[in-house]
């Protein structure tokens, strides 16, 4: 079967490549069988590809952070599962046709589009914790966050629409602003030195809580600089490589504080339990289209590196997919 | 009587004066006059006479953050001062001969070098406060903090000793690490592109919990880097006048935080008891010679106008301090 390989990394991706690798071992107790059919490519996942995001895991390895297939087999003692039910894997290593898993790495996943719901491991869950888990933000209030048109953003701005929260959206080009108001964003601005005005002017007195920051740099500077005192700014990106920034004027006059969000640190320290009751939410939102990434193009496996090209592209407007078995 | 008067906020302090006014009414119901000993010039001082600290106050104003001084009369009602206690304002405006304010804004302190005690309000409340309100320091975990040889660097020194935490010490100047090492420090360091190396290889695996970030700018980039995963970066000065600056991989992967803590805020939340025992405790290790300021120069008020350029210049050892009736 195929698989995408990674044995060595570089900023070049030499060291990648679709290759031909033994099936899985059939599943052994607690342990299931997994088909991907589809696995987005995050810019999560590009920074992996030459070791800049996280710790480099030991190589080889099959890299993919996401995905959804069906249980194909079923080992011994395993009754939360059972052969064609949808599943999602919550660990990384999903470019490739089938895994087998333990099955507490499984989550079960509702009948749906399976390329909207191959991303419900990582946006949805990203944008809902850092929603609901940094600040209180009662109804009214407003959050601001950056790189609005990444998929995190599109679903943050659903999420807090149900929450009575005005999202403010910042975005680094201009044609971006149309395609936010289309997807029904009242609020977007682009991302200059005018920020700050410009985004005082439409939200007056209102009270903003907390800034959503994917960028860094001087970016996040800007951002900060909208937050109402006593607001948190929470990073969860490194889109320009650079730090985040806030000027001291507002950590110790106005209480300005930043702070971090890792989507895999949440998985990694919850409860079974808490897990399965936000992905079992999330899935609903996704299934009834009210978190809905856009898609700009589906790749087989073994155009994968055509696909990776593509996902690290300027100015897509969509997710570039994997599919495995497609 | 003489006192420091500012009618406009300017770099080059041209609105800035010691002149002659009006005697401060005698005390009212529930109110006190102090004589005001001694006044320090903080950095926080020099920026307030440019209006870059916190929100300017309305002019003409009489600056000077802190003092101590003696009571001199005592209104009708007041029973917790009599003449000739010794007590400490905690509002601004103490570069002036005699004040009048209400008891409520006066802490006792006790019989002591006023020189020392006039720098009780901020320096060891700073340092205590950011030692203990932040996160937990259980015995044995580290501390790191730049500007180490400040008067609040050379506080939370003795501080962190007592509470059997290892506090390490950065400065900008390599002369400065000889005279840490000469009041007591064990660990100083030089603020270059090395300090993380230097910091791990002298701490080990110790957990480096909290940083105290006085500079801001790249400085604060460097002191985060030695942080520990989990721990937190309090700002509480502008030195640099550049944005705090923490990279993303660390506050995404590895839960670094970045908040501020500034003293004026903390007194006008804090309840009168807190703030009266706070007091109490901080006075008998000013008393006890445990926190100990460097004194570099004493002037009278009519003088004032060179202690503030004596206090703005670079490469002291040691505050600049006005005697108001020296």
């Amino acid at each position: 079967m195929k698989a995408v390989q990674l044995t060595r990394y570089s900023a070049s991706l030499e060291g990648l490549a679709c290759v031909d690798i033994d099936e899985p071992p059939p599943p052994g107790a607690g342990e299931v069988t997994i088909e991907i059919d589809a696995s987005p490519i995050h810019p999560a996942d590009l920074l992996s590809l030459t070791g800049s995001y996280a710790s480099p895991l030991p190589l080889p390895l099959v890299p993919g952070g996401e995905a959804t297939g069906r249980i194909v087999a079923v080992g011994p003692g395993v009754d939360a599962f059972a052969v064609g039910d949808r599943a999602m894997p919550l660990s990384r290593g999903n470019w490739v046709e089938r895994r087998t898993v333990p099955v507490s790495d499984v989550i079960a996943v509702p009948n749906g589009d399976p390329l909207q719901l191959a991303m419900l491991k990582v946006v949805p869950a990203t944008a809902h914790l850092m929603l609901t888990s940094i600040v209180d933000l009662p109804e009214g209030c407003g959050v601001i966050q950056n790189a609005a048109n990444s998929s995190v953003g599109l679903a943050a701005i659903r999420l807090a629409e149900r929450m009575g929260v005005t999202m403010i959206n910042v975005v680094r080009r201009e044609e971006l602003i149309d395609d936010l108001v289309a997807y029904g964003a009242s609020n977007a601005f682009l991302d200059d030195s005018d920020l700050e005005d410009h985004v005082r002017a439409a939200f007056g007195d209102g009270q903003i809580r907390l800034a959503i920051d994917a960028v860094a740099g001087e970016a996040s500077l800007r951002l900060s600089e909208c937050l109402s005192p006593g607001g948190t700014m929470v990073n969860f990106g490194l889109l320009s490589g650079e730090p985040c920034m806030v000027r001291p004027y507002r950590t110790i006059f106005e209480g300005i504080k930043l702070t971090g969000f890792w989507v895999s640190k949440y998985i990694a320290s919850a409860e079974r339990a808490e897990l399965e009751a936000l992905y079992a939410d999330l899935a609903k939102l996704v299934i009834d289209g009210v978190i809905s990434t856009p898609i700009e193009a589906s790749y087989p496996i073994a155009e994968a590196m055509d696909a990776i090209r593509h996902a690290g592209g300027f100015r897509r407007s969509g997710k570039v997919m994997i599919l495995p078995n497609g």
